[in-house]
């Protein structure tokens, strides 16, 4: 799994940040998370190409977040996508996605699918699943949870040969099945460790700390968290619906992720190395994402 | 007056194009010529605010020249403003921009009003007037001319030093006024040249060559004009209502103009020098605009 954040200022952009919006490849397909306005144009200085996103989830409906979807989507007409495209947002996302469907003249001639999503829903794709919950916003708002398939555990060679296991009995074992060796029955639990979790990824979208993002975050291998403001302006940040840093820290220790990246800037922070500081203090796992860094998310 | 090139990418930007947009600057106030998407953060990268647009003039509703409106307005309520917008555009402007203008979640605080223009339509603004003509595009789409008005003649110094005028009546001369000198009456005709036209843009939108552009264009200071393709695709770009480098020199070459700006161009040429020399060829006042090109217009 890779994230590519594509914008990483909150409200309107500025000159070295584009709204938001997170390209995930989950090496099954590329997913994005929220399209703010120049998302199109934010592809084309990263490794990806937007012909490739297959699925956009969206958070909700303030223009940082989704302006970028109409042109995006114009711009795949134009370069003759022909391949479906799934669009996931909250419970008003037909609404505002018809509008967007329908702005100005083009052709639409590949099949879009709206799929409004209530908080706490569950979406199977192919080789993840996503989860929402409810973010702390004055409009309707998702926070979401990509999740990779639980994978095998690790099997244990040293032990395998030790038992007289050899060639071809490794991959029986490997694909579930007991095997005889010697006569006696070796049941794969018996060289294989537990089923590990997969990785996952959580992203909050626009939210005032929120205990249903922490329960989603739970165990998380990484959370992106908006980050609006510092401390010095946190009450301000938490009545429009937004956190500080060192709040976002906060849900980071209390779920237990892997690694925190904060994202969604004020457009008043120039330097951001405040921000990563407020919120290590706090997790030492922190980080501030940049537009267009590229992150491996590797199995923990 | 003072162009700023804000986007000079044709349908789909690019990592060194952003889409659409020119702002116009007419000393009285400013103007935006398209607005795509992309163009609010264009701005930053600019010398001039985007709080400071008073007028919005859109050629047509391609994505290309209009997405960056939502963005832009919402970004406009977010910064506080209440000075009154003015957006104008062809005919189908009110169905369009009435969507543009109820694009998800936002509050508007300043009075937007929508001008819905007919070809051959003029504006009265202040210092400036605005005509509008037809342009050869598959959808309705117009080109503009924004002109000052007339100004004074030259006043000739050394002839009104000869015949005894001195101090204030130099003054009253400039204002038109008759003044009367060692018993003789001077009109302001026998020292002051002609009224000479104020400078003058024409904007093409995107359009195949066009009479009606070429006249709305005639004896304009400067013409943009788009070149979506060099002379090689042609046909091809005529059928899908743009020009060539070369036309557009025809267009200019027709029209008298005093300079030629090209823009619009296509994805394909990361290069534009081949552009500019195919119009020079025609045309020798040509240029290749570029994104964020400053141009001051001069009194011809």
């Amino acid at each position: 799994m890779r994230i590519t954040f594509l914008g990483t200022a909150g409200s309107w952009p500025t000159k070295e940040r584009n709204a938001s919006a997170i390209a995930l490849d989950t090496e099954r397909e590329l997913l994005l998370l929220d399209c703010g306005e120049g998302t199109q144009r934010q592809f084309f200085q990263s490794t990806s190409s937007f012909m490739r996103v297959r699925r956009i989830f969206l958070t909700h409906f303030h223009g940082d977040h989704f302006l970028g979807l109409p042109g995006l989507i114009q711009s795949m007409c134009l370069n003759n996508r022909t391949e479906p495209l799934d669009l996931y947002g909250p419970p008003d996302s037909r609404e505002v996605l018809e509008r967007v469907l329908s702005l100005g003249y083009f052709t639409l001639r590949f099949p879009v699918t709206i799929h409004p999503l209530a908080p706490g829903a569950t979406v199977e794709l192919d080789g993840v699943t996503v989860r929402t919950a409810e973010a702390l916003h004055p409009v309707p708002s998702l926070a979401y949870r990509v999740e990779e398939a639980p994978k095998r555990g690790r099997f244990d060679g040293e032990k395998a040969r030790a038992l007289g296991i050899r060639g071809a009995h490794f991959a029986r074992l490997e694909a579930g099945e007991t095997v005889v060796v010697n006569g006696r029955s070796i049941p794969p639990e018996e060289v294989m460790g537990p089923p590990r979790a997969g990785r996952s990824i959580v992203y909050s979208g626009d939210s005032a700390p929120s205990e249903k993002i922490a329960a989603l975050a739970h165990g998380a291998t990484v959370l992106i968290h908006e980050a609006t403001t510092m401390e010095e302006l946190e009450s301000q940040a938490n009545d429009w619906g937004h956190s500080s840093a060192r709040q976002a820290a906060a849900i980071a220790r209390e779920a237990e992720v892997g690694e925190l990246f904060l994202t969604h800037f004020s457009a008043r922070y120039k330097e951001l190395e405040p921000l990563e500081q407020e919120a290590r203090a706090l997790f030492p796992g922190s980080r501030t994402a940049r537009d267009l860094l590229d992150h491996l998310v590797r199995q923990p």
